[in-house]
């Protein structure tokens, strides 16, 4: 418990950063944005001792340290996957696996860390050290990696950015609330947003200020008018400090922020002086939009799924720009997590920040979590350093690859078993005709196919005529993340109207019928109402009930058991 | 990061509870003592969905899951000393290593845990749900054995306890405070107390209430009179309603607490309504009193230190009883961590408390740590799991054994350097002389040998003639955890009574100036001042300095050479 007097933080990120672009502005100081448990947070008071601790041949006696000869763990081993397990173009549909496959499995490779590792430096993971108090910065050898793959994939526009590792990024964003927030606060959110990230906040008894969506999330015009007419006197509030939002793959509607949008949203942050937090699970995970086996080129190789350097760089290139990359002031707090890129099991992430914030990160992580175990830091500095950076990186394309092709299974699945019509006819306004995603990409509308067109041909499926008439579901072709967020259409159901005219909240009540005779028919969806931030919506609204759908778990025939077992649901429910 | 789907919480619990002993009271309500904060916490919004999780043949397309698969960690392996390899009965001095001994090591074995293990339940350790997003509550297995050992061991006195696992014991003070604490309160500490616990409390804007000690710790009366002559609109603040105490091995008095003390301490603390934080790192490293070589018999061989059931049962007998043992309503928070047991890099620890402060504790860790890395608890729990409790027990053993040898080696070294006499002397009103302990068992005195008797027998050393007439420092044989407190007689320092006249902090000015020549003379203590609750003090007071030695890392050399060195500086700065 007593861990005054573990390695000096001057050790941590001697000479390791990549940061130093001379010609990159410093950030500015954002303490004004600090909350008063933040502002209260002080040093260590044994940190005085810590210059001494270096001193060869010093005898020190100052410390509660156990000796490492006292852990019962005398060395900790793993066999790991190679970082090119995974195909940089898996085929449309699961292949077959080999006798083989089945009999070797993946490629792998082992190590072993022992716990004392002769002539060891301060970067050198070993037990002795890794399973000894620690600095809250974690072993040298993570933040070294972390801030060269942050400098290469990120490129923060300032100059002075620094990392600090964290357990995970629901640890992330709670540190965050209890350094920014104070009780009764005012967040903004995007209108759908993830119920985790409220349960962290709510007990803060924060507002949530939602701010209508489309395809590429946070709409800037709706942003500008809520920030702009925010009147702190009639909302007995300060205007809202803190934007948390997931720019990649959101969670749940799956909508993807590219560049120009986020300079928008960032000028806006900075005009009303703004934190932005970006919470970036999925942000590996951008894949591009679904196209429909008929209209895809699946043989066609781009430069994505090649081997070798010109094929990382054109993933890198392919990645949508962070915050990070337009953050001149240092207002951006990112949060990075292995959860998806590793294990989620790892609880190990990081922050990418200011000085300001990640200093009083470094002393609310000393004051609770202290640095994540040293079992999750050792195991995974070790399997990067292994990896090395171009190994990591060959590893998230793989990762990216693969959820790409799940993406495909589930919505292969809903082309086969649905009648598919594509959003994209403008009404006489040039508006398009059932836009229920605010332009979102393109929608993508399901009815059930007509009896007979149950056998029919894919250029038969394409005639009306094998369509019955009632649109049932509409949804976006995902490009990223791990969700597909299904819109069903309740304002056509039989009971619509006569439930409204009870008075009932006729969506509420449909969604909640469906949702149940899905669970008893086997088939579990994420209810959409627990991500409603109960804003103005524009994604959706009036007579419409969402779910959202994962593909990042079930296995092919899961999947399409899945959506046929849906339709049916669904046809019945409908009484179409 | 999206964990709605982990195993659902009530497999954890099912059925593996030791704690419900019928005729044993439940506990009482407390749910005035929790914050606002914590009122606040509410269960996940998709909580509605477990029901549904383990529903057979359910194809579950809810949660943002990861497949296994693509976790990179095929396994995992340890190679983990044997639970009876740290010797029960050490030799007082450290005998010479054979060379089969460096050759070999200790005694080892190892396990792996793959990533699928066939038939697997909810108990079993393997990485596809180590490694996964998992309850709170950790790896149901963890749980069992932890409840195993709560009730075999502590033996509450109240039916419906139950453990939760943290990320050690820093922060599960941390959580604590943010359930207990509204900004401002005040609490009860001891007169030197753990900085460390302090920093994460004083964020809060926390009054600390220093009560004062003796060699047991707390004094009823002091606590008594403090909690019953509250005023709260004096104080302008609600009377103090957490307690932080370490009773076992206190850091950094050392001071060991009896069951006889505790009972007074709780029956206080429920006439004014006050919750127990224990927080007991060196639980089982309570050793009983260091006695010097001419007075113990090293020969004599107690049921502690003999192997098997009768050894185990003796060790049990000789803990003291935790607060937990005279708990009849939970309002005792029982903080225990692995750092000491088995490593701190662990970072894993876990409470033991009410059914209203664990649930209340759960949906904090949801909304912030989520469970401990999955890496430590896979590890942890197949270690113990192994070992089983009769091994975990054995290992716990010879921890205490090591750690006993250890303080030895400390104390010896200063019987060794120094001419000790033993404060048991009384004066005319029966009060001890020279008792700057509070009466903490027997003090010790430390004067500077005169030259003439350093090569004097150890009967010779006894002559008082053979010492030089300053009492330079005293100190408590230790009892337990890991420390010496010393304090150092700056009174009779020659500089004393001219600092004091020019209005100085005499004994501050002078413990600094002596800590910076230590350390200039390559030896570290941690400074007293920094363990100060600023307290009215029963532990020593006008006149004294202190330090904290620890015994926990150094080896015999080092120690025996930092108290020559120790003795070298202070006699040069006495001007003895």
């Amino acid at each position: 418990m007593d861990s005054a007097f573990a390695i000096p933080g001057d050790l941590v990120s001697s000479g390791m950063s990549f940061s130093q672009n001379e010609p990159l502005p410093k950030a500015k100081d954002m303490t004004h944005h600090l909350n008063t448990i933040s502002r209260n947070r002080t040093t260590s008071s044994l940190k005085q001792l810590y210059k001494y601790m270096t001193t060869p041949g010093m005898i020190t006696l100052g410390g509660g340290i156990p000796s490492p000869e006292y852990f019962p763990f005398e060395s900790i081993s793993a066999t790991v996957q190679a970082p090119d397990t995974l195909p940089l173009n898996p085929p449309r549909r699961p292949a077959k696996k080999s006798m083989l496959s089945w009999i070797f499995g993946p490629k792998t490779s082992s190590f072993t860390i022992p716990k004392y590792v002769q002539n060891a430096d301060a970067r050198t993971i070993q037990l002795a050290t890794s399973l000894q108090y620690q600095q809250a910065t974690g072993p040298p050898a993570l933040p070294l990696f972390l801030r060269e793959y942050v400098a290469k994939v990120y490129q923060p526009a300032y100059a002075d950015w620094d990392v600090l590792i964290n357990c995970g990024a629901t640890d992330a964003w709670s540190k965050i609330c209890f350094m920014l927030l104070e009780m009764g606060d005012a967040v903004l959110v995007e209108e759908w947003t993830y119920p985790g990230a409220e349960n962290t906040m709510l007990p803060l008894e924060t507002e949530l200020v939602p701010i209508k969506m489309d395809g590429q999330g946070l709409l800037p015009d709706h942003l500008e008018q809520v920030l702009g007419g925010w009147n702190e006197e009639e909302r007995g509030k300060r205007q809202p400090r803190v934007l948390y939002t997931v720019p990649t793959g959101q969670n749940p509607t799956g909508a993807t922020m590219m560049g120009e949008r986020k300079k928008q949203i960032y000028d806006i942050c900075c005009k009303y002086d703004v934190i932005i937090c970006e919470d970036e699970p999925y942000f590996c995970l951008y894949t591009g939009e679904w196209k429909p086996e008929s209209q895809s080129r699946a043989s066609a190789k781009h430069d994505e799924t090649l081997e070798g350097p010109k094929g990382a760089d054109a993933f890198i290139k392919a990645l949508p720009p962070t915050y990070l990359r337009y953050d001149t002031e240092g207002r951006v707090i990112r949060m990075d997590t292995f959860s998806k890129t590793s294990c989620p099991g790892s609880r190990l992430g990081w922050f990418t920040s200011s000085p300001l914030f990640i200093e009083r990160l470094t002393r609310a992580t000393e004051a609770s979590t202290q640095a994540p175990s040293g079992f999750v830091t050792a195991m995974t500095s070790t399997l990067v350093t292994k990896w090395g950076f171009d190994g990591y990186i060959r590893w998230l394309r793989g990762i990216k690859a693969t959820y790409n092709m799940r993406k495909t299974w589930l919505c292969d699945a809903f082309e086969d078993v649905f009648h598919l019509e594509f959003d994209d006819s403008l009404d006489k306004n040039n508006v398009m005709v059932r836009d229920i995603f605010g332009g979102m990409s393109r929608g993508v509308t399901c009815y059930a196919k007509a009896p007979s067109s149950r056998t029919a041909t894919i250029r038969e499926k394409q005639v009306s005529a094998l369509k019955t008439k009632t649109p049932l579901v509409s949804f976006i072709p995902p490009s990223a993340g791990m969700f597909v967020f299904l819109a069903v259409h309740f304002d056509e159901h039989p009971d619509y109207k006569s439930l409204r005219s009870q008075g009932e909240n006729a969506v509420r009540v449909l969604s909640e019928r469906l949702w149940i005779d899905l669970a008893e028919n086997l088939v579990l969806f994420a209810p959409g109402w627990t991500f409603d931030a109960n804003g103005p919506h524009a994604i959706g609204g009036d007579g419409y009930g969402y779910y959202r759908l994962s593909f990042s778990i079930a296995t092919y025939e899961q999947m399409h058991e899945a959506v046929e077992k849906f339709a049916k649901v669904l046809t019945k429910f409908f009484k179409v």
